[in-house]
């Protein structure tokens, strides 16, 4: 696959968005067939249909089926998504997840939390449904198990013993994404006004779980290797939480990874406290095996491990899962069952036949090389740009970046939202949204997208 | 589809469930492969896949890609589900639903909430996969938009528009079943301390959604033509309550129906005393369309409809909806979206290509004729056992009645499950599970099952 792809199917689709706004092409207009305008521009038809995707996705065109792709009718009224982008409304998390989940092709999205969907495609996610089905009708019917399918939470045992954690299938729940076990943890733990550390700047759509559970959030702050333990040690002395939501590797958006030394000081302090950390591997699949988690010091005693599959096979199965105790694992299971009833079994088994499937080892290696030439990339387009990267990775699918656009990363990503740039501005990765931030998380995928650029430029 | 289907499997189930348990068929043994076992056994080859289908949910076989099916090596360890079916656990939301969500051939389910898996065969789910990936690589890989995908949405608007209830896309989401819908109204109304209002005997998974939520549940006597209206109003003046979950079509368990004029009269005290109802339209496609919904009356001012397809498309795609004001459908979306980011726009987009395909409406259609001759046949079978049936219904998956078995269904279905009967006992559909019921909650698909009259002889 060509590094040009990325950004390939987006700038033909841009080109039609164009032409459908501008009344180029009217309302109902049947497009050329994908084999036509692949021919027709000279590229590949993968990659009209991932455009034409986006302009579906969008609502700016409609498959029929049998008959092609059309301009969709509603145009006008439903340009992208579900809500116009505003520049007034307060870049909360609310904000920011609401753009995350709008693919608006007139707008760059650097703030973007996924990997482009290119990366993806070559899990072969449409060539797996035959073997979900021969496994058995019932796959199809039924709710699933309280804990999820058992052939899946077999594989994660293995896959779990790949990072030295040794977690038999029944101290592994399967859930609707790795924000559901979240949600669990917290539905189970927590009570309002209980207080719960996170890392600061941290993981933002677990701030809006913890607001909506009453939680008194306190964040601790990260360093280049890991949570600052001094602060730790004194919020536990202060707060006696119950639980600390962190991110060892990976972490989301600083691109930091905690270290060993930091990991094992972590738990003495958890013993010494009686604290069970969260520990969420949601980008476990796009990093070396090797990184220090804590679940693999502690072997899942006072540790709850939370992964995902999202951004390394599909956010739309909505699979992901937790380990932890046995016993605690029956207690959140049940705990699953009584608020949603069971998680998609469709969905799980589905990503049980790919990920038992020889070539998602490759899929994963291949994976990992692109992001590599995407951060190197990324990296050196940020240092051209003048801009203080916290922390350079080697591969990373944020980087966490201080450009020299002024020190409050808010009204930086205003004025870029305003040149059809999204950012994701550091101060909503912050627990309380407080104080200003000069850093932004940057997706490295689009950090080389001329638009970048040229927005940065015409802002002076 | 011949009716003998709805026990054929499950008798071919039971029988190489005790070859393999007798050590008549070995661990890793290989079965014959379908056709043969078809062919031997003068059945179709539908049926052996149905049969195959429950060994494999209970882990007894195992398919092997390209090679047929196996006997699990792991029988002796995990017999049938995560958890043994125990006598001694309290029958309580928790074990009913535990035992619901495990499918265990060596046990005749009449306290089953779900319709035998061969009557939505017909849906062919198997069948759309190839109309999903035609719509948009997007649409396998990314998170979905917090409203969830507008085309189903647009399906649905028309599908309300068949109750009479005026609804557009911006009013409705999509959820993960309909039980994430109700867990997401409690999690947006409802505080500790709180009272809500619910159906007593009433659905039993969401009592426990509620006292998850630390919610004072009160319970409105279900009458034979819907909520009582006197109890309802004496305790909307005494609690004071934001909410009132109701079924007002084939209601859960008791197969009763709110009249008109209770569904004006309910709407009247919900202005008086303003009330917001969450009405619970689960079972909406196995009943007539014409039945009265509070909905319809109210044209979702002060209602909330949740709508679901567990039980006439499929329960593992996990689709289901709720339609409310649009202010608070956009609060509502946002609550979905800090929880759990999107529901899953694959089994989103496959639910819409099966609702838009023609054969959906036959479908449901062939599903209520089963349903009604299943409802007579279970009736029938009732009476002469000399239950007393709380409302005869013509066609309902549940039938509420009381056997001549003693006044306590606890202690009764504790007996039958020495039987390898389950039942699902009266006391779980009260709110607090409290007092002793005589009524159990039957699954009309399984009330002719020679066991069960089996099991009744040898209680004696």
């Amino acid at each position: 696959m060509q590094r040009e792809k990325t950004s390939l199917p987006r700038s033909i689709a841009d080109n039609l968005a164009r032409q459908i706004k501008d009344g180029l092409l009217q309302a109902g207009a049947k497009l050329p067939s994908i084999r036509e305008y692949a021919e027709g521009n000279g590229c590949s038809k993968n990659t009209v249909i991932s455009a034409f995707d986006i302009l579906t996705a969008n609502g700016l065109i409609e498959p029929k089926r049998g008959s092609g792709f059309f301009v969709s009718r509603s145009v006008e009224v439903q340009p992208a998504g579900d809500e116009p982008t505003t520049l007034d409304r307060a870049m909360d998390v609310v904000w920011l997840m609401r753009e995350q989940l709008q693919n608006k092709p007139e707008f760059l999205n650097l703030g973007e939390g996924f990997p482009p969907v290119e990366w993806l495609e070559e899990t072969r996610l449409d060539q797996f449904h035959q073997r979900v089905v021969r496994t058995g009708v019932g796959s199809l019917f039924r709710y699933g198990s309280r804990f999820g399918y058992l052939p899946l939470r077999q594989h994660l045992q293995q896959k779990l013993a790949g990072y030295e954690i040794e977690a038999a299938p029944t101290q592994i729940v399967l859930t609707h994404g790795a924000n559901q076990a979240m949600d669990m943890v917290l539905r189970y733990f927590v009570r309002p006004g209980d207080t719960v550390l996170v890392d600061d700047p941290g993981y933002y759509p677990l701030f809006g779980k913890l607001k909506l559970s009453g939680a008194n959030m306190v964040g601790v702050p990260r360093e280049i290797d890991g949570p600052d333990i001094a602060v730790l040690e004194e919020q536990l002395k202060t707060h006696r939480p119950k639980l600390f939501f962190t991110q060892s590797v990976g972490h989301n958006p600083t691109a930091t990874d905690t270290s060993a030394a930091k990991a094992h000081r972590i738990l003495r302090l958890a013993e010494t406290y009686d604290l069970t950390i969260v520990e969420n591997d949601a980008l476990a699949d796009l990093k070396p095996r090797s990184l220090t988690r804590i679940s693999t010091l502690d072997q899942l005693r006072r540790t709850i491990y939370i992964g995902s599959f999202a951004k390394s096979v599909s956010a739309a199965l909505r699979v992901g899962f937790l380990a932890c105790d046995p016993a605690l694992a029956s207690d959140l299971a049940d705990v699953k069952m009584l608020t949603h009833v069971s998680s998609s079994e469709y969905c799980e088994r589905t990503l049980e036949a790919i990920l038992s499937d020889g070539h998602f080892l490759r899929h994963t290696n291949h994976m990992q090389e692109k992001l590599r030439r995407a951060t190197e990339a990324g990296v050196n387009a940020l240092h051209a740009l003048g801009a203080k990267i916290y922390k350079v990775s080697d591969q990373s699918l944020y980087l966490w970046a201080a450009l020299p656009h002024g020190d409050d990363s808010i009204a930086f990503a205003r004025a870029m939202l305003a040149q059809s740039v999204i950012l994701a501005p550091g101060t909503v990765f912050s627990p309380h949204a407080e104080g200003v931030s000069p850093y932004c998380r940057f997706n490295v995928a689009y950090l080389k997208d001329p638009r970048f650029a040229a927005a940065l430029k015409a802002l002076g």
